[in-house]
C-alpha cells in the first residue's frame, strides 16, 4: 500500500521533508523519562531520530516490514549516535509483543496507507498500557494549496490521490484524525493543525519542501498516473510545472500537517457502560 | 464590491466571527503608546473593538464609506466603553489624512473586495510615515476543506468565490499577501497563517464559525448564484447541507485566515537603487 516508491530521489524527498518540517511537526513532542514509546511503520527512519532525540530518556522500540527501508533506519539511528532505540523487522498485523506492554505509541504517515485505520487503530490501542497515549501525524493532500492558483495543478496532486486511493489507502486523512481517534475507542482526542507556509522570505523551505518534498512527491507517481489512464501526460506536466511556479519569487505554498494525541482509557468500561468502543 | 450584504443575520455573522475567532487572530496585535492608527473600511467595527482594545494607549482612526455599518461602528465602539476610537465617514480613494500622518495602518477583510489591492496598499503607504507598519488580514476560501469531503458544498463555495471575482473582489486573496506586499513596495513583509481548525471538542467553534460564520456565508449569496446561473438550487442547497454536516459530532472544518505585517521603507530610496516599488 506504500505508493510513493524507494528510490534514491524518494529518500531525498523523506529527508528533505524531514530536515525542513521535523521541529514544525514534532517539536512538542515528548515522552517521559523511562518510558517505553512503540513507533509503528518508521520506515526509514526519519521519524525515529527526531523521536528519540527530543525524547533521550525514553526507550524506543520501532518496526517496519520493508526490510530496505528498516536497513536505512538502522544507518540513520546509528550515525545520529542514538543509544535509545531498538529497530525490528515486523508487521503491523503480527507483532511480536505483549498486551499492554508500551507507556505510548507514536503512529506517523502510517494510516494514509492503511484501507482501515480503525483497525490499527484499535490494534496498537492493546498493545499500550491502561492510561497510556498515541500520537497520530498525517498530512492531507486535500490542504494543498498555493499561489499563483492552478487547476491543472490540483489535477496533478489529485493523480496522487487517485492512486493512493486505488491502493487503498487515503492522501486526505489529515483533518480526519479526530473522528478516527473518537472512533477507535482513544479518550479525549486532541487534534492540532501544523501549516507549512512557504514564501520567499524562507528560501530554505521553498526548495526542501515546496519542490524537493511535495512537488516531487507530486512528480513521483507521473508513471503510475499515466499507465492507469488517470491523466495524458501533457496536462500532468503542466501541473508539475505550476507547482515549480509556486516556488518562484513571488508564489506561496501552503500545506498543512495534523497531529493527534489521545489516551487510552485508564480503566476498562463497566459492562453496560456508555464505552465508544463497541 | 461588498458582497455580503448587510442584512440582521449578516450583522450575527460578523459578530460570530468577531467573538470565536478575533484572538487568534488579533491577539498578537498590538500598537505602542501614543501611536496613531488607520483602520481602513472599519465595518460595522467588529474588528475596530479588538484593535482598540488590544493598544489602549494608541490612538485609532477608523472608516467606512458604507454609513449604515458605520453607525453600528460607532454603536458597539460606545457600547464598549472605548475612548481611543475616532469613527469617520470617508472613502478609501479620497481620503481627508495628510501625508505621512499615521505611524500604523490596519486592513482588515478589505482587500478581498477590491478590484485593484496592490493600488490600495500604496495608497496607504502614502499616509504612512517612514519606518511605520501596514498590517493586512485576510481568509481565503480555497483554504476550506471538511470531514466529510463534499465536492458539491466545495461547488456551493465556489459559488460565493465566483461572484465576489464578477464583482472585482477576490475571496481567496489570502495566500497572496506576501507578493502583494511585496508588489507594493513595502519593506520586509512577514506573513502567517491562522487555522480554524474546528472538531467536535470546541462546540463553539462548532456553531459560531462552522454554522455561524462559515455556512451562512456561504448561504447568504443562494439568490445571488441562482439569479446569475452559476448553479442550480438543488446542487447548491446539497452543497449547504454537506458544509452543515461537517458541524456534526464526527465532523471537522478547517479555513485559515493570513495576517501579513510590512513596514514603509524608513528612508526614500536613492534614484538609481534597487527599488521595487517601481
Amino acid at each position: 500500500m506504500y505508493i510513493h516508491g524507494y528510490g534514491e530521489r524518494e529518500s531525498e524527498r523523506l529527508l528533505a521533508q524531514a530536515s525542513s518540517v521535523l521541529c514544525l511537526l514534532h517539536g512538542d513532542t515528548r515522552f517521559p523519562p523511562g518510558s517505553r514509546v512503540l513507533e509503528v511503520g518508521c520506515g526509514t527512519g526519519a521519524q525515529t531520530v527526531s523521536l528519540a532525540r527530543n525524547s533521550p530518556d525514553a526507550q524506543i522500540v520501532a518496526f517496519d516490514r520493508a526490510t530496505a527501508s528498516l536497513a536505512r533506519a538502522m544507518e540513520r539511528v546509528a550515525a545520529a549516535g542514538l543509544s535509545n532505540v531498538e529497530l525490528l523487522h515486523a508487521d503491523l498485523y503480527a507483532l511480536p509483543f505483549a498486551a499492554e506492554s508500551f507507556d505510548h505509541v507514536f503512529v506517523c504517515f502510517v494510516l494514509e496507507h492503511l484501507s482501515d485505520p480503525i483497525a490499527a487503530l484499535r490494534l496498537v490501542k492493546q498493545l499500550l498500557k491502561p492510561g497510556g497515549s498515541v500520537t497520530v501525524f498525517e498530512g492531507d493532500h486535500g490542504s494543498a494549496y498555493f499561489h499563483p492558483h492552478s487547476a491543472i495543478a490540483h489535477r496533478a496532486i489529485g493523480c496522487q490521490v487517485e492512486l493512493q486511493r486505488r491502493a487503498g489507502g487515503n492522501a486526505c486523512i489529515g483533518r480526519q484524525l479526530y473522528p478516527l481517534l473518537a472512533e477507535s475507542g482513544y479518550e479525549a482526542p486532541c487534534v492540532t493543525p501544523r501549516v507549512v507556509y512557504v514564501d520567499a522570505t524562507t528560501p530554505d523551505l521553498v526548495d526542501s519542501f515546496t519542490r524537493k518534498t511535495f512537488t516531487w512527491m507530486v512528480e513521483s507517481v507521473r508513471e503510475a498516473a499515466l499507465a492507469a489512464r488517470i491523466i495524458d501526460a501533457a496536462t500532468f506536466d503542466a501541473g508539475i510545472r505550476d507547482l515549480y511556479r509556486a516556488a518562484e519569487p513571488d508564489g506561496v505554498f501552503c500545506y498543512t500537517f495534523f497531529k493527534g494525541v489521545a489516551a487510552k482509557p485508564a480503566h476498562l468500561p463497566q459492562e453496560g457502560s456508555n464505552d465508544r468502543d463497541v
